[in-house]
């Protein structure tokens, strides 16, 4: 009871802080964010030791390495929180942008404008840094958040969300603002996910357990990653050379990331020659492959058959499931059935090929000739990302500052009625 | 079982359908809107037989005289329909195009393609002619669709539907693009809210009752609209006359619409002066008028004290509360605070006034000067529209072709990798 009347509560400020920040100027919000960097530097100490102890109760529950892996915050690691900062800073400010204004035959002008979505709900692991990423993408789009990241980071977090506090009262911006939950009672995230009088989005940050959890029980609007199975199709027409580098390059470069190849398909007439190449390459960095019946045939030995559930897989391992398709259209319906709709590239020299690929493949990014491991906010240019959605509405693929926004319509009139 | 096992085959369907949309051109989908306009002139008997059956049921079971209205076809609204055809024929086709393309350092261009969202499927009432305005707006944006209308109008429906099929044949649309719901038990709802795997957005259309039970259950993303609790605030610079004018018209133009004025809010300064003017008017059209304290002391007896619920209630009727408010800043309180984010206007003279209302304001159509009547998607110049959505992600206000679709990331390489 105490736990939803302090999460109600929470929420119900946040909202009304989103209202205030409707005016708050982009210099009042870039000058908070200098401050948060600042504060970052001169603060350093406190927040490791406070990370510190974070890792200290986690070591002593015995958590699996990956967790304390996330968990760990350098001096090296809070450089790049103030970097990233400083860039968040630097972004044009989103809210306000006007566009699409056309006078009508009733004499209104209409058209739309920018503006934030309003309260946000971050919902992730032990991981300190997305409590400062969170919290400056969302304060640079005008929205409040809350901030529920996992019990194990509770110091690193409390320290963090102290410096955004202190900068977001210097600058006059309601600390309400940005509200990191401090009780981390798993039943605080239910309390969250029914409140959508108060929260007008909700992103959950980190395994697919968790995410499909929020799913399920949100009342509130979700913008979600799921998996990232991802493919890369080698047309009949590639270029042996670009073939095996974006093949290689998509499975290899890491294994942990959603934007990671999966399953390659390979047209029929390159596969006696590629295949045998690939599977030399992929062998020195310990790739298992798991191959269909003519891949099978083609590398013998050196590859697993493949079973019906490898082609829905997210390995997130050196594990790559391979098919040989008889034609583009095989290879694209293969993507939509078995894919995750997150990121998948054609290699073809073929001009009507790429046009039918990109326009075909549903996913949220498309490629043409290029490593599926480009899907990333950064590497889009985009400045910064909360996080990659699979979802088809509002915002697909890379989430930076623009999806963390809507637009309104605008109607600028002189008095008129409807007829 | 049946039902579960026939609505989640037609849903699959479906799906295969649109992955095959997504290669039928531009023209063939034009193709199909005018036969379709052809079938319904040529049709028109057996359609308005058909809805004579609907409509003699429908009497029989002493159902009410507003939903009497909704089923009825007559000439006069197939022509409307038909007309609404060669409309949405001659919008331009929303999918494919392409914007915000950049080359970024890595040597990747990134931009984005406009993309049908998939297979949509509308809930919604016993009303024929949005069997007709959802198929034709779901097939040009490229999406499949699956149509549950409500039981009393299935003849009308198998009707419109028969009419549409038979147009998707002969230019070689695969039926299942626009599927309607024939068994009408109401079960099927259900089964139409668990299938996220095959369905991409539900679209619900009909009352608030309806709405919230689709919101509640269902496990797709829904795009809805629930209440219109629209406001006029008349400012302290107002011209009388123009705020008479849109007081009048955005209150009694039409009573049961969602963009009619529930709430006038007026400026103190103005309220001695306009208030007895606009009662008067209001009377004319036998208005209940409901008020603030301060209100009630102007118009005395004229004006029946409000209460607090009346500032969060949709009357849908000839009713209107009104406010007396101190400054701007009350105002929009007081609408971002009572009203449903759905469409307010400010009646003014004063530049940093509309400014500070059109941003801070948070709903999903902001005025200026203009009555709330307008917030209408063919108002809007949408050319059409299948609902008005007041929530915050994906789409706000008027959803017309573009809110049926969504953007994906085009990436294009020159075989790139990441390095």
């Amino acid at each position: 009871m105490e736990l939803t009347k302090y999460i109600t509560e929470t929420a119900k400020a946040a909202k009304e802080a989103f209202y205030s920040l409707t005016r708050v100027s982009s210099a009042q919000k870039n000058q908070a964010l200098m401050l948060i960097a600042d504060n970052l530097a001169a603060q350093q100490h406190l927040i490791l030791a406070a990370n510190e102890a974070d890792m200290k109760a986690a070591r002593l529950q015995g958590l699996d390495a990956a967790l304390l892996d996330r968990l760990h915050l350098s001096n090296r690691s809070i450089d790049a929180m103030i970097e990233g900062v400083h860039k968040v800073a630097a972004l044009p400010d989103p809210v306000g942008e006007m566009d699409d204004f056309r006078t009508l035959h009733s004499g209104i002008t209409v058209g739309k404008m920018r503006v934030p979505l309003g309260v946000i709900g971050m919902i992730y692991e032990s991981r300190p840094n997305v409590t400062l990423d969170a919290a400056i993408l969302c304060l640079k789009a005008g929205n409040s958040c809350l901030l529920r990241g996992g019990s194990e980071a509770i110091n690193s977090n409390k320290a963090i969300a102290a410096v955004i506090n202190s900068a977001l009262i210097e600058t006059g911006i309601p600390q309400a603002a940005v509200n990191l939950i401090t009780e981390t009672d798993r039943a605080g995230v239910d309390v969250l996910l029914n409140l959508p009088e108060y929260i007008d989005v909700i992103i959950p940050r980190g395994g697919k357990g968790l995410v499909q959890r929020v799913k399920e029980k949100s009342r509130v609007p979700v913008i979600k990653h799921l998996d990232g199975i991802c493919h890369v199709y080698i047309d009949a027409s590639a270029s042996a050379e670009m073939a095996v580098d974006i093949a290689i390059n998509a499975k290899t470069s890491r294994y942990g990331t959603c934007n990671t190849m999966e399953t390659l398909l390979i047209h029929t007439s390159q596969a006696e020659k590629l295949l045998p190449l690939l599977q030399q390459k992929y062998a020195e960095k310990n790739v298992e492959l798991r191959g269909c019946a003519q891949t099978v045939q083609i590398l013998k030995d050196n590859v697993l058959p493949a079973t019906e559930e490898d082609w829905s897989t997210e390995y997130l391992a050196p594990i790559l499931s391979i098919k040989v398709v008889a034609n583009i259209e095989d290879a694209i319906e293969h993507i939509n059935h078995f894919g995750s709709h997150h990121t998948d590239s054609i290699v073809t020299n073929d001009l009507l090929h790429a046009q039918l690929f990109l326009r075909a493949v549903d996913s949220a990014s498309v490629m043409l000739n290029a490593s599926t491991r480009f899907a990333d906010g950064y590497e889009y240019g985009l400045g910064a990302e909360i996080g990659i959605s699979t979802d088809k509405i509002h915002v697909r693929g890379p989430v930076g500052l623009q999806g963390l926004t809507s637009q309104k319509w605008i109607v600028l009139g002189h008095g008129e009625v409807r007829i």
